[in-house]
């Protein structure tokens, strides 16, 4: 067996998630950055590589030149990341599925609905592995939580709560990452809905196993003079008729990265939050609380296998992140990856981000979830 | 200065709330429980005296002949305390003010709005005072919160997130206390959101000093053959533009009393539970976050007066219960008692839960809440 | 049945502890202040009874003027309260055993431990009631670990960290409360040692059914110029050959009222902060963890019993303190009281601060607990 | 600049720490693993290299081999990473200094103390870069509090506890990591002492800037039959005079890996736990206290220099171990690496470890710590 070879599309210098693609992705040893258009300008591209302590000769200025140059090498590319802001997602997939390669994509999908339809289509057609990374789930708890769930520890769903408090955006934005996402040139038609929001709605579903059927949103842009919304209430109905609530905000002074979700059925409850993500608490109908910690024997083999260190050496986002990748990197080598969320999951969550918009421009009310 | 004489009103036999109030109203002292009727069966009422430990002879069967007795006695009561049902609290109120006596009456004020527009009648013509046992209000450190955001500690308020999760209803109603919450003739038109979600609605107003204007409303009965809603979930839009978010739910297994609330302005935040009350965080815009603890030196006088031990001694929802009937005593004797919540607030939450029960029902979207 | 009638020693203007202990006699209605010696000087003394409410011509002005005038009463006194400084705790009680009266007192016991010897003698003389209020010992969710450990939860006792830190003497001693406590003319020969660290030490044994068989210990008096100590290290060894550790701080800037403990046995381990009182850890060899919960229903009887709200509903310091009065008034109207604690725990308390001094000033190394 | 070479000694198949070595040395990817003495069976070495990903041209069979092949390479290796038991730490780095490589061994620096002092004079007069990884001073938030005092934030120190606690050695060892830690033959004459107990010591000289100048030990094999000790409490004496108490255990059923430290000075005390390691508290004495979160624009630049992910992204061990390999990386390219830890603390950890056993065996009191 040998190392997967990544190809990264975005991640120039000032980015935040280029990097952590990278650490995420050579986490395990399994995949190794080897080439990159971090940047369509090629100085810049070139000077990432530097920082990323690549050959600098696969630094590339384009798309079009990376899959040529490495097409040509006997150790060329194997896949690409796309970690751009998310105008440029469908442009890169969409070539990179074309020089044949399969692709991992930041979330969203893409910036519009239309683009994920898209491109869906696109992914159809290559017959390519193809993922996103909906970081959250790659926890090993959450994936705990989710088998559990669906084995019946909570019995019929009934209620999800999921919020997703962030305070960094409640000034006028600044600095490169805060600006390309209030900008709708870049970010598409959400803003904090397509930035968390929609992380918010894919862990629900993939905690509860559930999909949503219906919602009904409420969005505001609260920074005066911000052209995208940065504060989210949302009430969803699920496909069993469970009730859920989606609270997203951007302008939540002093909340750093809240994700929290609690799931409760006619049997028991669960609640897991993002800040302390190495033990969740189980709730049973007998009045009996259970804290569910990373590395107790209690555990399902498949968290386990996700976890890299003895209980309480706490693991964290990038190892959550990490074992995105090594979903990818399986199903790369014709291996199982049940977690791994791909085009399905990706075109979701743009059709809820759609979806909740155009609700809430339009004081619709409760507005169907089609997908 | 003498001790107040209080009489009971409800509170009989496997009550809950009728216990606290005598634990309440007696612990700083100033107030004695001397009377009652717990029970409209006289035998009940009686063998609830012997419970209280008060003078069996002044135990009563009917309001009229405790107002009768207790009118002719020279150390009579002060005044009544009404902890029935929510459908006797108008009866129950009205004859006591009928009668002269002041009147503190559990929350919600009444079983209906109508019931609360008259009731506001009667309480205005009597010109007697008239309290509402708005629970958490009492905590030293919601009183704090309260004079912090007044004096612009987080600046222009922007959001509220005040949740109010149980699980002790999760399962068809068992019990006294579980039975008569949910049958529409004793409770009124509202369940959860009244037995709960009007906490959380009257501590959203005393704690940012703003009003809620209008508000989106989606309650349902979760358990099956519940003619009453056990799930709430409320959009606030609060009168300076504020958006509020308002959770209340009986269904949620293993939650317990776990009433919270965010609130964020322009220049910070804060975050209460009342499961753990004697603290709550401070978020400052420059990124700095204070936890502020009962005893610290940092707290205003009024918070402190309203503390009974130093930093550390942990008090509770006893000690905040005794706050109210603290301020009431103090309005009886004609002091100043600037956090007593009084018919004016009973009736807003009354308008609140008429207002969600209704827009909710008609899916009506967006409703005034006019009172 | 009737209240009991308290009449209290000490607890006079600025005190603390007095009103504390009216507060938790009077709690369950069982007891009610109505007398007291609550200064030596008498309009002080008067001054208190104003503050407590109760009549003014029973506040008086030395024992014995309260004692003969509460006998001629056909109301008089049922048992007195102590609590003075420690040096006031032995003439206060053996005048009150010489009147014939049942006796609660705060702790330590006395301020020495020849002083203790002679109360005990004095106590199993007179065969009248003798409660000490190690406060802590009141939680409920104590009384459960207490029960459970009896039980075999945890197995054979092999280890248990009891943890005291506070911080409000970490400067130069001002205030009543601080100077009689850093002054041995009135706190004895221990300072943290006998204030808080005896209530770590009763903890300790209380909960693990275990007792202390020798010590070690370490104490100091950091701040320049105290005369005793004010930060304490201590090691145990129980009878069963369990370690234990014993800290206890006055020093430690910002702790408040930390006091917890954890125990560890064969089978499993247990973890409870009196900061957060109603609920305790429970590990089990096997992994498992679970949240123990005041009103959950796994609880024994004995703890229900001690509980006054429904879960969620925070009980505190008080509630705890009430506690042990209400072991005081079962013991003194005949009936069972398992968890009161009296004179042979305080006398272990004294034992354990003298031998701590002791041994410290010595540098004697491991010492033994003899009582 | 190039990735630095780094060769393993130790991690072989079922090692917990060899992987975690490979993950922290590579996540920045300043450093790649190349080659190694996986095992000194041959065969087993090899399956290791499988495991790594590594060419398995480079696992070697024996130290000598690996020296001579990866000199004879251009790309050999540029230093070594001991990660083998504790008896095998001396020969391990003497033969690399011995063929001129920089070394970075895991803790405690050898099995007795008198190998440490081999070892400290074969490190000065090779005047090669020698690093000890101790895990826990990499923590960001650890380096801050260090920072902050050193800057007077608590004023003068007073009082450290520092705790670690764990559970996984309650029962008589089974498996590997367990079997060589209670073996005195591999870990040397310290068990629960030199496996964390010297964790908890460096991590309280290191944050408080502070020398232990003496102690008193009392530690014991609790479970039947163990050679070594697996329960630890020991008490410190600082240079300054500041009082200490470190505690460490194997044996508290539950207790995952809670290191945990407080400070207390004059002025001010901070409190941080190792299973929540992103925050910690800061108090002062006017009794404000500040929750100071990684990410914080309160933090100073050396902290915010050794995270990767903005605040509310939790980074747990292995980011705190790759923070100890980016220092060595550092310090071989000649950079500053004012954090990275060497010989001298690998020393003073042994001499604490050995101190500690003789003191203890001995029941000697207080024991000056020479080195």
């Amino acid at each position: 067996m040998r190392r997967l070879r990544m190809g990264m599309i975005g991640g120039g210098p000032g980015a935040f998630i280029g990097p952590v693609h990278r650490f995420a992705a050579e986490l395990d040893r399994e995949i190794e950055l080897v080439a990159g258009v971090f940047s369509s300008d090629p100085d810049r591209s070139r000077s990432a590589a530097a920082q990323y302590l690549i050959d600098p000769a696969r630094a590339y200025g384009s798309l079009d030149e990376m899959f040529a140059a490495e097409k040509a090498r006997e150790d060329g590319i194997d896949f690409v990341s796309v970690v751009t802001p998310n105008h440029n997602h469908l442009p890169s997939a969409r070539a990179a599925l074309a020089a044949g390669l399969p692709v991992m994509t930041d979330k969203p999908l893409t910036a519009t609905l239309a683009e994920a339809q898209e491109l869906a289509g696109l992914v159809a057609s290559a017959g390519l592995p193809f993922g996103v990374t909906f970081t959250y789930t790659g926890y090993p708890l959450v994936r705990e939580m989710r088998e559990r769930i669906a084995a019946g520890a909570i019995g019929t769903l009934r209620k999800v709560v999921v919020e997703y408090p962030q305070g960094w955006l409640s000034q006028p934005a600044e600095g490169k990452q805060a600006e390309w996402r209030v900008d709708p040139a870049q970010a598409g038609a959400g803003g904090c809905i397509g930035d968390i929001g929609v992380h918010a709605f894919n862990l629900a579903e993939f905690v509860t196993g559930q999909k949503v059927k219906c919602l009904l949103a409420d969005l505001a842009a609260v920074v005066p003079n911000r052209a995208l919304d940065d504060d989210c209430a949302v009430l969803l109905r699920f496909a069993n008729g469970a009730r859920g609530v989606l609270l997203a905000s951007q302008i939540e002074v002093g909340e750093l990265n809240g994700l929290r979700i609690r799931c409760y059925g006619d049997k028991g409850g669960m609640n897991w939050k993002q800040e302390e993500p190495n033990s969740f608490l189980q709730h049973q109908a007998d009045g009996r609380t259970e804290v569910v910690r990373a590395g107790d024997a209690s555990l399902g083999p498949l968290a386990a296998s996700f976890t890299r260190t003895p209980g309480g050496h706490p693991e964290g986002y990038l190892e959550a992140f990490a074992n995105i990748y090594r979903d990818f990197a399986a199903k790369l080598r014709g291996e199982d990856a049940p977690c791994l969320l791909g085009i399905a999951e990706g075109l979701r969550g743009m059709a809820f981000i759609d979806t909740a918009v155009r609700a809430s421009n339009a004081e619709a009310g409760w507005v169907d979830l089609n997908v």
